[in-house]
């Protein structure tokens, strides 16, 4: 089987590498628009060989590792485009709107993917090997994809050592917006309430590791992030929402001195791990 | 030099393993109220005896590693019991409080510190060589200290490896509001919104590292967090609530697809990377 990438970024990058070590695999074929991208996938043989965007389309399984926006517009242009029986699966971060917005004439060809995976640096130069391993995918209404495109689906990620769940894409979005969209909202936010301090220097010097733990995410790419914001929209400021009511509801009993209630609410967050596999 | 370790928990015991191997120092005596505390520690070899709080308080340094409440009656009990030549060594998270209890007759003996590290875990059994090596140590007041005093806790502090800073006891809590008091708050309630969740195991199912980077700190024990939220009430709140109208402005801004403004507070929260060494 022959395999396209559009998108040599960290997802797509890291995708390519380890792909090309599967025995099925005949060649990984990448597509950037970003030609700087392009060379340095190249250089660093995450793909074999790069080529235009018409090319790639002609691939047996064609991955979409471009921000969500991006998903969507090459999902538009694909009707006719692609082989009958190609399996298209996209890897963006939120699932609902990218569903709805496929063509019903490709609607067989597509499987819905999320890859919980990921680090807070970006680029193909970011990409390593083993990123997927042992890691979840979540797929998205796999009923409404073709047989054959689950089947492949089902192949490659398992190849990659994944763990495969399945999920509504509406719930999957929910599900998103707490683990990690919210998360992000957090950790900018964060990092700009220390910026904004005038002794930031004097602050910054005494990061230990918790700080540098809860503003990692804040090492994300914008561009990306600004566009999961944007796609998953309600249920981002649903778990804002709530996160905010948590800790408002703590800061309170801080001011009124409510020591037990702090104690509890320090004693139930702690069994966060006892669940967190 | 004979040392002793008052509290031989993560930062008592990784403490009593490291000086150890100093030259200087002769002896590494350990005090704990917890019995199988002692137990562990003797075990692990992180001190060299357990003697009582009476004997403890004979050595020529005598670090104080127990919760900050525990630390302002400690020092309540030393006049007339310690040497007079003693340094007492403080290491509470917050300083203000603590240098403000020191006893007059004994404010030349006693150096408040704050070594910046530390791990989520806690206990004897969470002790670790090197905990404390490359890090900050912020030395607060240090002027109120005895200059024997001050060139010990220098002496030992570089034994450790460690970067000295100097500040005021006022600025060093509000500077730890800020880079580790209301960062625990935040992946406390963040925990705990998530825990609030119905489907939480479905949630959780899906957490990859940016959400367990999020919620590490919130394993870290609620008895020492409660105390020190207490010490520094007054900075932790103002801290909240200026990371509540960041977190809020991010918020309204995606409620009102003001794209441009979300993207502009992810790129102004980036710049934290830039300056955070």
């Amino acid at each position: 089987m022959t395999l396209g990438i559009i998108g040599l970024g960290l997802m797509g990058g890291s995708l390519g590498m380890d792909l090309r070590q599967l025995p099925f695999v005949n060649e990984v074929i990448g597509h950037d628009h970003n030609a700087s991208h392009c060379d340095t996938a190249l250089e660093l043989g995450l793909v074999d060989r790069v080529v235009d965007f018409d090319t790639v389309l002609q691939c047996d399984t064609i991955f979409l590792s471009v921000p969500v926006d991006g998903i969507m517009s090459i999902l538009q242009q694909m009707p006719g485009r692609i082989n009958a029986d190609a399996t298209v699966i996209d890897l963006g971060s939120t699932k609902a709107r990218i569903v709805e917005s496929i063509p019903e004439s490709i609607r067989h060809n597509v499987i819905a993917a999320h890859p919980m995976t990921g680090t807070e640096n970006f680029g193909p130069q970011a990409a390593v090997s083993g990123l997927y391993r042992d890691k979840v995918v979540v797929l998205c209404d796999m009923a409404d994809s073709g047989k054959p495109q689950q089947e492949t689906a089902v192949r490659l990620f398992s190849g990659l050592h994944m763990r495969l769940h399945y999920m509504r894409a509406h719930d999957h979005d929910r599900h998103a917006a707490f683990i990690s969209h919210m998360p992000h909202a957090i950790s900018y936010s964060l990092a700009n309430t220390v910026l904004n301090q005038e002794d930031k220097y004097n602050i910054l010097a005494l990061a230990a590791g918790g700080f540098r733990s809860m503003s990692r995410l804040a090492k994300s790419s914008p561009n990306m992030w600004e566009d999961i914001f944007r796609q998953n929209k309600e249920h981002l400021l649903e778990a804002i929402s709530l996160f905010e009511n948590e800790l408002d509801a703590m800061k309170k009993a801080i001011k009124e001195e409510a020591w037990q209630e702090v104690h509890d609410r320090l004693e139930t967050g702690k069994k966060l791990h006892e669940i967190l596999l």
